[in-house]
C-alpha cells in the first residue's frame, strides 16, 4: 500500500495521493506545472479515459488490475492514481494583509474530510485569499479532502498553523475583522455593514469554534432558519460556510 | 449482517438504519411517535453515552463488541446502531400545491449519498415544503444519506418519484417555476423577481440535470464566482443547493 495513505509519510515527502478518475482530471487540470505530478499509476482499463496522461509521459505506470487494489488500499480506486508534490505557497508571514476585499477562511478543529475538501473548493470559487488549517483539523492531503477539493488545493494558498489565535491576533492588528459562524450568533441579516478585511472561522462539526478562537471573535454570525424550518438543529459545516462566503463576497 | 444494510429490504420492510451516537440521537430527537423507533443495538461502551435509550425500554438491546461489526458491517459503527421504520407523508398527489413562498427541492440523479442527505438537511432547515428524489437518485434511506441528513427524514416531506418530469409537469400546472441550478445557466444576481411558488432541482454531481428535466425549466440559475474565483471550475451539489435555497428562501 503506498505510504502517501499516511500522513506521517505525506508530510515527510511532502507529496499527497490523488485517487479516482475524476480527482486526478481535475488536479492535472489545475496543475502549477509539470513537476507537481510525480506519477500516475493506470490499470490498462483506465487508460482510455485519461487521454491527458499522454502528456506526461515517462511518469505513467501501468499496474494489473489485480495489484491495483492492494497497492491503493481503497475500495474504488477507479484503476487511478496520482502521486502529486504539494503546492508551496509564500510563507505564511508573507500574505498580503492589505488591500480591500481581501477574506480568509479558517478552519477550527473541521474533521470531516469532506466538509473540509469542499469549503476549501467553495473558498477558491468564491475568491477567498488563502485557507488557514488550524489545531484539530483533518490534513488537507488526506485522500478524501483531496477529493472533495476537486482541484483546488493547487489554486488556493493554504497553511497548516500550529496555533489559529496567533495568526487571528496577527491578522487583526492587520485590520482584518474575525467573523465566527455560529449558532449562538446574530442573524447575518441584521449586520449591514462587513469589515473591508475579514477572516471566516469555521468550527468543529460538534462543538463549533474553541474559546481562544471565541475570544478574538468580532461577531458571531448565525444563518437563521427560513419560514416554517425549525424541523433541524444545525447545517453542515460546509454549507453554512457556503452560505456565508456566498453573502460576504457576491 | 443487517438486511436493512440493503435498499431492497428497506424497500420491503418499510425500516432504514441509523448507525453511530450522533446519527441516532438526531434520529431520536425527531421521532415522530414511538413506533418509529424499531430497535436499539448498543454496544456495553455505548449504553452510558445515550441515556435517552433509557425512554425506549424493550427496545434495546445489548450486544457484545465483538459481534457488533459482523453485526453491522460498517467500520466505525461506535457501538449505536437504530432500526427506525420509514416515515410515511400525504401521498405525494395530495401535496399542497396553493399558498404562496412554497418551496420544493428535487433530486435529479444525485448520486453522492452525503449530497443527498445534506441537501435534504439544508432544505429542512430553510423551510422547504418537500423533497423529490427522481430516477437516479441515491436512495435517501442509504446509512451515509442518513448521517448527513442529520434527522430532517422525519421532518421533510419527501417522494421518491418513478417520474421527475411528470411530477414538475404537475407542478407546472399549479403555478411553479422550474428552477435548475445549472453552470450554464444566468447569475442569480440578474434575476430582480422570483416566482411565488418555484421547484429547484439539483443534478447529477457529474453530468447536471437530464435533458427531459431541462426542457421543462422555466430558468436556469448560476451561482458566480467572485472576483479573482475562477480556480476551479464548479461548485459541489449541495453547497449550490444550499446558496441558492438561502438566496430564494432568506
Amino acid at each position: 500500500m503506498f505510504r502517501l495513505q499516511r500522513k506521517k509519510y505525506r508530510d515527510q515527502e511532502e507529496m499527497f495521493l490523488g485517487e479516482g478518475l475524476r480527482t486526478v482530471r481535475e488536479l492535472l487540470l489545475h496543475l502549477p506545472g509539470p513537476d507537481s505530478l510525480v506519477a500516475l499509476f493506470l490499470s490498462p482499463d483506465a487508460e482510455a479515459l485519461l487521454p491527458e496522461a499522454e502528456a506526461y509521459r515517462g511518469k505513467v505506470f501501468s499496474v494489473d488490475s489485480a495489484d491495483f487494489l492492494r497497492l491503493t488500499g481503497t475500495e474504488s480506486p477507479q484503476g487511478v492514481v496520482g502521486a502529486f508534490r504539494q503546492p508551496r505557497f509564500s510563507p505564511v508571514d508573507e500574505l498580503p494583509v492589505t488591500g480591500e476585499g481581501r477574506m480568509v477562511v479558517a478552519l477550527d478543529g473541521v474533521q470531516d474530510p469532506g466538509n473540509a475538501g469542499t469549503i476549501l473548493r467553495t473558498a477558491a470559487w468564491f475568491g477567498a485569499d488563502a485557507l488557514f488549517s488550524g489545531p484539530g483539523t483533518v490534513d488537507l492531503y488526506n485522500p478524501k479532502t483531496v477529493r472533495s477539493s476537486a482541484g483546488s488545493l493547487f489554486s488556493l494558498p493554504h497553511y497548516s498553523v500550529d496555533s489559529l489565535t496567533d495568526e487571528l491576533e496577527r491578522l487583526k492588528q492587520n485590520g482584518y475583522g474575525v467573523l465566527c459562524s455560529s449558532l449562538e450568533g446574530r442573524d447575518f441579516r441584521e449586520f449591514t455593514d462587513w469589515p473591508e478585511r475579514k477572516v471566516l472561522v469555521v468550527g468543529n462539526e460538534a462543538n463549533g469554534i474553541s474559546s481562544g478562537v471565541l475570544s478574538l471573535a468580532d461577531r458571531l454570525v448565525l444563518i437563521p432558519h427560513g419560514r416554517g424550518g425549525v424541523r433541524v438543529e444545525s447545517l453542515n459545516a460546509s454549507v453554512s460556510a457556503a452560505v456565508l462566503l456566498d453573502r460576504l463576497m457576491l
